[in-house]
Order: C-alpha cells, then structure tokens, then sequence
C-alpha cells in the first residue's frame, strides 16, 4: 500500500477498476503525503480529509455493488479555488470573496463527479486569478515561486498530493506554475471546456485546464472535462473528443515540430536557452523552424488590452466596494481596464482571428510548435509569480498548449517546454507530446 | 397574365410549379411594374431586366427538365444593398464603397439561389445602414419617408415591385420602414439567420430579416433562410425551422397577446394611439396588459453604448480616410461611439441576457407581446426616415417581431403594429400572427 499516490491517474483508475487496491487506499496515500508536504508547499486552500474519505468510500461501495466505473472511478483531484464546488467552500484568493459557498459545483466539477473523481479539496490561486500570489511555494525549492494564477494545482500535483488538479488560464497561468513546477500542463483549445460555476476574468481569454505527472494523464482529464454544455455560449453540440484513444495511438508518420523562437527569446536566460537549444539538436531531423513576423510582438499589446478591460468590467463590483482590499497590481489592471477604449477593445479582439489564422499555415507542415513555455526556473521569491510573456500570444489564439517538464536550470529547478497545437487539434497535439516524451527519454 | 407582380411569394412559387405562368411572366410583370413606379419611388440601387430575366429563363428551362424546385422557384426577390451579390455591385449606400464588387454571394444570397429564387436587383439603403436617407420615397405618398435602413427593400414591396426583400436590422431598420410602408416586415431572433456576407455594424445587434405582402410569404423566406451556417460564430447545427408549417396551423388554444404600452407610449401621434386602442378594444377578450419597469427606459442608452461604440470600431477604415464623405449624423454616431469606454460597453452588452430573461416570463402566460411599431405614420419630408424608438427594446433582446399592416393614421398612410415573440419563437410568432390578421379582418 505504499506510494500509491504516485501512482498516474491512469494506473489508479486501473488499479481501482480491477481491485488491486481501493479508493479510500488511494485516498488516503494521498492525504498522507499531503500531511507531509502541507507545511512546506501550502498548496491548499480547502482540505478535509474525512470529506475526501467518505466520497472514497461511497466510490468502493458503488463499485462493491457491480455498478458501471467512470474513467476515473475513485481518482482523487484538486480543484484550483475559482471554481464553484457545491459541497466546500470557493473563495477565488481574495478576502473580499472569504466564506463564499456556492450552491452548485462548477460544470468541470460536475463531469469529474460523473467520472466517479474523488474531489479532493480547493487548491490556492491567486488574488482572483490575476498577479498578487497566494501562499504557495514551490515544492522543488520553498523559497521559490511555484507560478500563478493555478498555484496551489500545480504544486499538489508536483509534491505526490494528488495525481492531477484543475486550473484554468487567462494568460498563461496554466503553463506557467507546470513549467515551473516541473510537471506536465494542459491549457485546451478555446471553447473545447464549460466555464460554467468558473470565476469570469475574461469571457474572451479564460481556457480551463489541468495538470498531471505524464500526458496520458492529461488525455483521460481532458476526454472527461470535453463535453458538451448547452449553457455554454458558443459551444455546439458534440461528442467527448477521444483524446485518451488518440493520445495513445502511434503517429502515422514521424511528427514535425515547428521551433519559434517568438519576438521575445532574447529574455530566456543562458541556462534555459542552453538546454532548449540542446533540446532542438537533439530532435533536430524533427525540426524546423519558423520565424513569426515582428508585429506578433504587438499581441502582447492586444492581450493586455481585451484582459484588462474585461477584469475592469468583470470586478467591478469588487473595485467599487472592496478597492482597499485589492492588491496593488490588481487596483492598477483594473483601473488601466477602466480606461480602455471601446473601439481599441473591440480592434484587439478583432485581431485574434487574424492572427489565428496566420499561425494556421504552420500546421499544413508541422504537427506542433515547439517553443519555451517560460524565461527560466521559478523565480526566486515569493512576491511575484513570474512572466507569462511566452504564453500570451497562444492564449490570445485560444490554441491548445502543454508544458512538458523536459528541461533543468543549473540551480536544478525545473523548466518546461512548450508544445503547441492548431485550434481543436487537442487530440492530436496529446499524441504529438507523448511521442515526443518517449523520444526525449 | 395580368397583375402577376401582385401575387404573394407562395402563391407565386405555387403557379410556376404548376405551370399556370412561367418565371419569365411573373419576373416580366415585376420589371414592367418597377418601370411604372421607380421614377417615383426610387426603391433600387441597381436593376438590370435583362440580368433578371437570364435568371428567369434559366429556372424555366431548369423545370422544364423535370429536375427537383425550391421553395422560392423562379421567384423574384430584392436585396438590401448591404447584402454581398457576386453577380451585381454592392455598393452600402455610400460613395466610399461605390463601385464595390464582391466576389461572392452572402449566404443569405445563396440560400435564395439554392431554393430558386431570382435575385431582382439591389434596393438602396441608408448610408452604411445607419440614419442619413437614401433616395427612396414612400411609395404611399413620394412627400414621405418610406423608413430605413431597409428603405428600398420595404418600398419595393409595398410598390409591388417584388413579392419579397431583404432588409437587415440593428435597431428599427427592418420594422419601421415595414409599418411606415404598409407591408409586412420580419426581424427573426438574432443568431437565425446568418450574417456572412453583409455589411457588419454591430456583432451582437445586427439581425437580417424581410418584407412581405402578407405572414405566409414571411413563413416561406424565414424557413429558406434559417439554414445552417458553421461559418456563422455562435450558430449551432440545426435543421431548417419549418416556419411555413407551423404558421399555417391552427394555433392548440386562442392565442395571447400581452399588451406592452412601453415607457415610450406618451410619444405616440394621437391618431395612433386611437387606432390601436380600438385595435385592442376589439381583441379584448385576449389581450391583457403588461406594464414594463421605468427601468426599461435605460435600454435606449444601453442599445446606443453597444451600438456606437461597435459602428466606430466597424467603420473605422471609412472614418479615417473619408470623414468627409460621410454624413453629420454617422460622423457624430462614430465619434460617440469611439468615446465610449469599454467597461460600460461590456456592462452594456451584460444587460441583453439579464433584460431578455425579465422578458422571458410574460410567455408563460402569453403567445404574443402586442405593442405599436412605430410612433405614428411615416413622417413627412426625405431628411430623416423616422425614430426607431419602439423597435429598440426589442432588437436589444434579439427577440423576434414582426410589423402587420393594421392600422391607418388619419392622413391615409398606413401605420404598423408589432408583435413580439420569445427568443428562438420564430414559427410560433407567425402562427400568432397570422392568427391576428385572420381575426381583424
């Protein structure tokens, strides 16, 4: 029964499925090491354990009783703290938001509960999923950064507390903490996954997703998070896409790999540079590379300005009655947000189609982008979560991106690399990284 | 094959079907009648017979091979001049874009083709849509507006020009000039209809509809163009919505109609108000009132914000490089709209889903919101096409209405009564109204 919380999300599941141990076992490896590790990392801003017990005990019961398993029957996840769990409470990071207790789980939520997941408990994000970090350090160095907004998510999963957590991004708050956390990050394509009972920063930008120890892992998340959600506005009706299936599949042919370097590569540091550049040689008859146009660097611009006034219009409430209670880098998004032009919110918008459409050509020769996922290791300190910059323009575009943790900086934190795929290619995007990952090994 | 122009669409359709005439003589009849009344209705922006008749012959011969008919076959209709005609210039009523040829059809143009219909020619709009008259008049009465945007649209059919046209709707463009031109005039519910292909003011505003000689033509165009199309963002995939089926049902019960006197009532010409109170005296026994919240006055500003601020950022290119060409009125609109603030723009736009939800409950209790079209008869001179008011309310939903010719001001010009449905409501509206024209008779 020991390490059973090292365990990927596939082998628990199966595990489970065929008796080799229980859900409460599975559970409560997991609260052990979360007793361990707690002190440390402080990934959790919700936790009972005798709450994730009983909903381990009721998932052996309904498996005792011959019933039909989930694809996560008995898996305990995390859940990132700005969605809406029915039965703990959801405090979005803020004071303002202290002992909010909504009265319905959030639709990612539900579908996991569907699956048979055991909801482990709510992991710290920051302030309203923007800059002002929470309480969580980094597990591979405390005195580091483990990355934002999905702070607490990625740290649970990296420090064995559960075997993969929920997040979701705005701009690269999903891809981050994995790059640094040093575990695998899945930030799905635009609209591929309800937002429903999810806290709203951008009704344009904000990508829900998850983090896991392999892809696989990330597969089976996302064919369960997948489906259809009428309430959803833009989403049309549609089956679970298989990512799982495909993820597993071998490639009909070699994948190619696109490197772009983007506008802002000189700001990766020397060590990181070093390896991705050892990385590129490495898989160099794989790889071509791309050079994006100069004005892709405006999309920084054009990011900036939809996040911002949408945050202006979205915590308003918040602003008008709570501004003391902000962080400063908070108060100045909003009040920047608040002075953002009609006509420029709707001219950046209008350039993400644009845009999109002109990565698009990428993909008629190349099955992914290969480009860093961040500057370097975690930060040192914990008074800021680090630069997104090497995420933005792909969240921009609603593309699907993993971090995959391939790389290490000389102090031995880890440093991900990011793989990118065209819009609703999730599937294969998976597929391309797990074969990149076997390569690598 | 006297009068033919005079026939309704469905009457039309059913004649060629059946041999009774050709589409040559019906589309002949049509060019004789537009040659009679165009010097003094001026309904057209561009018209070429010979083009018109090459399209009526080839339906004929396309019959005459046995081959399958559309609904609308060798069936002559007129299209706004927004609307992109691969086959014919579009020009959007301004100078800016004179001579504009586009390349492809609007989907709303290939519908039509696809169901056989022959596309007459271009009616003339107001400058880009917006306030600034075309030179159409009101074929009523040449001393007075016939309404816009849709100007020629609704004149050609009240002129008997055509049996059916196309207008487009982003406050009152579709409905007023319908009720000011004693036709019948459809906006259906907002996502219906696609809008690929036509002059974009407003993405969340504009909504395409048509004009009619009577509901069941309506039925017959609403059920051509409520096709698919997965190029229209937020269209999910559905079948055609068989209009044309449902409005000739007889309704389960006697329809409701909810009388809605609006916040704006006070501003109704008096000959107005004495019509449609008589109007209502004799529908009595099934209509009950619904008095709206003062708070719905604010819908007005709200509609304007969104608006505004989405014709500056829409007609930036003409703004900035031929300010001079455009009228006072659009240069005002678009320096307003490029002063408004995005957070309020949001805030805006976050009212639809909550107004459209207060709305929601009266069709619990009523098939029908029954309320006035307009302010009056249309108003005398060409410089303005009237105020759009009493269509605001509704547009700003996206819920579907409809203009019935009902009533006469005491100068003789004909004055419309609107009828309002849930969103999405579309056959059922028709049904309503049919139901209400069959009544008043």
């Amino acid at each position: 029964m020991e390490k059973l919380n090292w365990l990927t999300a596939n082998q628990a599941a199966q595990g489970i499925r065929e008796g080799l141990f229980s859900s409460e076992d599975l559970v409560q490896s997991c609260i052990d090491q979360i007793r361990a590790r707690e002190p440390d990392v402080l990934a959790w801003a919700f936790f009972d354990a005798e709450h994730a017990l009983t909903q381990a005990r009721r998932a052996d019961e309904w498996r005792a009783a011959g019933n039909p398993l989930g694809l996560l029957h008995g898996v305990p996840v995390g859940i990132k703290d700005i969605i809406d769990t029915g039965d703990m409470p959801t405090e979005d990071g803020t004071p303002l938001h202290s002992g909010r207790n909504p009265w319905h789980d959030a639709k990612v939520v539900d579908l996991l509960r569907t699956a048979g997941a055991v909801i482990m408990g709510k992991t710290v994000t920051t302030e309203l999923a923007a800059l002002a970090p929470g309480k969580t350090r980094n597990p591979h160095n405390p005195e580091h950064t483990p990355g934002g907004s999905s702070s607490g998510s990625a740290a649970a999963v990296a420090a064995g507390m559960v075997p993969l957590a929920l997040g979701t991004q705005t701009n690269g708050s999903l891809i981050r903490p994995a790059a640094y956390c040093g575990v695998f990050g899945f930030k799905p394509s635009r609209g591929l996954i309800s937002r429903q009972g999810i806290l709203r920063q951008s009704d344009r930008l904000d990508q829900p997703g998850g983090f896991a120890r392999c892809i696989g892992d990330l597969a089976l998340l996302g064919e369960v998070l997948s489906a259809y959600d009428p309430d959803e506005p833009g989403m049309s009706p549609r089956s679970n896409v298989p990512m799982l299936r495909v993820c597993n599949e071998e490639s009909p042919m070699p994948p190619k790999l696109a490197l772009i370097k983007t506008p802002w590569w000189p700001q990766l540091e020397a060590d990181t540079q070093e390896g991705f550049g050892e990385l590129v040689e490495h898989l160099s008859k794989h790889v071509g590379e791309f050079v994006l146009p100069d004005s892709a660097a405006a999309v920084l611009d054009w990011h900036k300005i939809v996040m911002e006034a949408d945050m202006a219009a979205n915590y308003q409430t918040e602003f008008e009655r709570g501004a003391d209670k902000l962080s400063n880098s908070l108060r100045e998004q909003i009040e920047r947000g608040r002075n953002v032009k009609a006509v420029d919110y709707l001219q950046a918008l209008a350039r993400i189609p644009v845009v999109t459409e002109a990565l698009d050509e990428i993909f008629d020769r190349y099955d992914a982008i290969l480009t860093p996922a961040v500057a370097g290791a975690a930060p040192h300190g914990l008074e800021s979560t680090g630069n997104p910059m090497f995420c933005t323009l792909w969240t921009f575009c609603g593309m699907p991106t993993l971090s995959l943790p391939l790389l290490q900086a000389g102090t031995g934190l880890p440093v991900g690399v990011q793989l990118v795929g065209r819009v609703g290619d999730d599937a294969r995007l998976l597929r391309t990284a797990r074969w990149l990952v076997d390569v690598i090994k």
